[in-house]
């Protein structure tokens, strides 16, 4: 029988992964893009009702830097995690995969938070979409560290916090909807609540852990 | 003469071909995400209107989950089938292509199947777009297998299994058909029985090869 | 002064083009999938109506099936190509930018080919970008040869049959425009031509270099 | 805790930032040949009407073409940047990802220029886009050049010219925008200037290195 349950744990198994999540990264930081475009505008335009047309992307614009953002620092997350991961297994690939059906999804959301961020639907499809993506990390760090695909030189404490620093978006995200009553505005602010809970975990880990080492 | 024929099975050549099709399935496992978007709504559109539109867009995003499930598990088999080829040469980059090719249009009839799943014809061009990317499945492996490009660790039932691993999808996907006049329904409940297959087909090769291995 | 002219001929550096290289061609290779897609239909279309509506969309699976196919091949050449190819610099680079340059377009004559191809201007664009490609790709391992990025193990027969073996896709195309007046079918089916006359370069090469090797 | 800070100067990590960042490249490049299509033409349409269709899509092969020379330069430098480039860590990638962020943007500003290139929103627009990915190129090397990630073998005056290197680009199309009262052709042809200003650093540099070494 062939050994694809146990292991298959090659270099050429964990770079693809790499390669095909990189691209599906590429594919939804990029996809707003191709809605910031020009309507044709009739022959003769002035420079002002040029200037009016770009004007009027400026919500396109808004919502392409805030895709752009928010996957370039998931993919960031992705790169970090998979630092300390040596090795893959299929069920390490099936939780990747779905993550990835989640990040390619973050445009759509965005662009309608872009267009009705004052409405609650909005903003709730928005925190349900990244909250998906931040479990899923937290979720693919966990398999990988249950299944031993983790790097030797990973501590136990760098796995609890591997595991933690995906909650924070999460966390604030899902827990900003108990405010929803009192406007969006207010739920969207309550989201600069993930900076503090993030160096919360931080000094969790590091008190757990014992004195820092020195240099 | 250039050594194309006889060989070519360097690195890099390998790491081409899975790079060009990690692409390609990356295209095809995103496609459906260009449409799960809002049109543009009128100024002022109340929270239900917006929630309305949201959920009219259910069947799209349906068609990009399940077009996500599918290529993913195509991709799946594509990446588990490459960990034990250890080379390539041209006759499996072109079967390989061919492959890729059934791959990128599975959104297609994905969307169609979503739109119009009680009809017939949409029935019938998904299952002829499935069954013909896992018999290409089969079809590489045994392309593989017979030019000697399979891992030297690989036992003779491994690739027998290897080779059968890819028919179920076919076999009962093609096989369903003759339910047609039953109603589509009773053809799409019917790919349950691709999971039973897949297990007689592991059972088969397990008998074949006498007592599996201890541990 | 940073080492750029002379050399730089990494790995990482080849690996970076050739990725690149991958993804344009993935893109070129799938484009014309986006046109695969049926119009929004009626609630209560019957069978028969879908039925006609994926039938009118056969000139666009036809373009998409030729452009892979093209593409494809294509991308086998430049697969080909870069096995012998040990080393990039910028030269080369810049050469196979054109060449990517031109492969990305190919989607379009071949669309216009596929929807308009007994008209002598969609003729005469696709045999200007296939020829361009085909070029492109002669050129480029003119370049490499020239500036000694080959393989040490190619011969200077290899060599020669390297830069050959991309013309006769331009010298057939090219030529075949001699026929217009006859009608673009006649064109077309010239094209078959381009078998033999690889066919002829293949012996012409063998014929230079002496008997060929026994085995 | 996890040794992110510090290092993770992996060859994956080196090797994901370069795949990711080539995938956007590859996007950024190929983005508008998605324009260059022929609108439905009526049955019956004669070769000169053909012609003129083609004729018509002039200004977008245009747009292609320049956007393909320009993203394609800058994906030279990228690539010529990073094979002095040993490793990377989060501050690098940070820098990487806004530069990638203002390359995808890219066709925007182009295909505005191609249609507007007589009128001075356009113009500035694609200064400003422009000028962005020059800058951003410059500070990638700064950071890279400041936290050690430059191989070893890269000498001080080289490593001088990495980051002058890109600033051609910005210096003279943000300085070209004082000429705009001139008119917007004045503007694009003192363009132009990018040449000799990149031969002058390199002298600049040349000088400061003392006589060039010999061979």
């Amino acid at each position: 029988m062939i050994a694809v349950e146990h292991g298959s744990g090659s270099d050429i198994g964990r770079d693809r992964l790499l390669a095909f999540s990189d691209a599906i990264f590429a594919f939804a930081i990029t996809l707003l893009a191709l809605d910031v475009r020009l309507p044709d505008l009739p022959a003769g335009v002035t420079n002002a009702q040029l200037g009016d047309a770009l004007a009027q992307l400026a919500p396109k614009i808004f919502a392409y830097a805030v895709t752009f953002a928010v996957v370039g620092l998931f993919w960031l997350s992705h790169w970090r995690r998979f630092q300390f991961i040596a090795h893959v297994d299929e069920p390490l690939l099936l939780v990747n995969l779905v993550l990835l059906g989640f990040v390619a999804l973050l445009p759509f959301p965005t662009a309608v938070l872009g267009a009705h961020g004052d409405l609650p639907a909005a903003t709730v499809l928005y925190v349900v979409n990244l909250s998906a993506v931040g479990l899923l990390g937290s979720a693919s760090w966990f398999v990988a560290s249950r299944r031993g695909l983790v790097r030797p030189d990973v501590s136990r404490s760098d796995e609890l916090f591997g595991l933690l620093r995906g909650l924070p978006v999460p966390i604030v995200m899902l827990g900003s909807l108990a405010l929803l009553r009192f406007g969006t505005s207010v739920v969207e602010l309550s989201w600069l609540l993930i900076f503090p809970v993030q160096s919360l975990i931080r000094r969790f880990v590091r008190a757990r852990e014992g004195p820092p080492p020195e240099g």
